[in-house]
């Protein structure tokens, strides 16, 4: 399949991803899709490797009892080949808390036959950590091995 | 500048990268970038936002003083248009600590006459300072509001 046939796929996938019209966008999601978020999986449920479309849906499920997702802001786009990539900036409250957490995530994927079988996406996770919690990580002056010298 | 004509510069500065060849690196890098790497800036010195090509460079030296990097695998490699976007997974020892990190991270670069304007990056950074720290951040039972109901 070349760039110039999944390009509509793939802005039609994150159309719907930035409408929250899950629906539409599980459409895109091919039945044996390998789907990876990194992440923390002690802390956010909805992280993690997911095999099959099944288990993606049930990923969303999860997201959408944690998460009330007011903005998916979709700021790079890239096609290539059989690939896409995104770059997207995350604005959702915490159910649970009432916080406000707002993180970028990037998700790199594979399409075949106009549908995603594989995905890859890394979260900035730290910060979605610290925004969900309400207060900072444990991080201290213990800890200064990883911040300058001065 | 068309994808064909930026093609090898992105593939260059990332084979430049892969091989720890920070000169070369830093040669595609344009004086006035404006560069982002979401993550705690209080755990890891080298990210969060920089201006200017010698505020990366000294990015880059605070990288080397913290970390051994061992291995740099791009693992996605995607050009559209005057921009870039790469998954790599990064091993490093850290030097403090003797401890061994493996991360993803995402890096969306804009080009223009040749050289990366804008570079923003994404890190899997609560996993990266778990493993940098040596130890799991303090998440506990009084935060399954984030973990399944079950």
């Amino acid at each position: 399949m070349t760039e110039t046939t999944i390009r509509p796929i793939v802005e039609a996938f994150y159309k719907a991803s930035a409408e929250r019209d899950i629906a539409t966008a599980l459409s895109y999601i091919d039945d044996n899709v390998d789907w990876l978020v990194q992440g923390p999986i002690d802390v956010f449920a909805f992280f993690g490797q997911r095999r099959g479309k099944a288990a993606v849906m049930e990923g969303y499920r999860e997201i959408g009892r944690r998460l009330d997702i007011t903005g998916y802001d979709v700021e790079s786009l890239l096609v290539d080949g059989d690939g896409a990539a995104a770059l997207i900036r995350l604005t959702a409250i915490v159910v649970a808390t009432g916080k406000v957490m707002s993180v970028r995530t990037a998700q790199f994927s594979r399409f075949r036959n106009g549908k995603i079988v594989e995905m890859r996406a890394v979260v900035d996770s730290y910060d979605m950590a610290e925004q969900a919690l309400g207060r900072p990580l444990d991080v201290n002056a213990s800890d200064v091995v990883l911040v300058p010298a001065s």
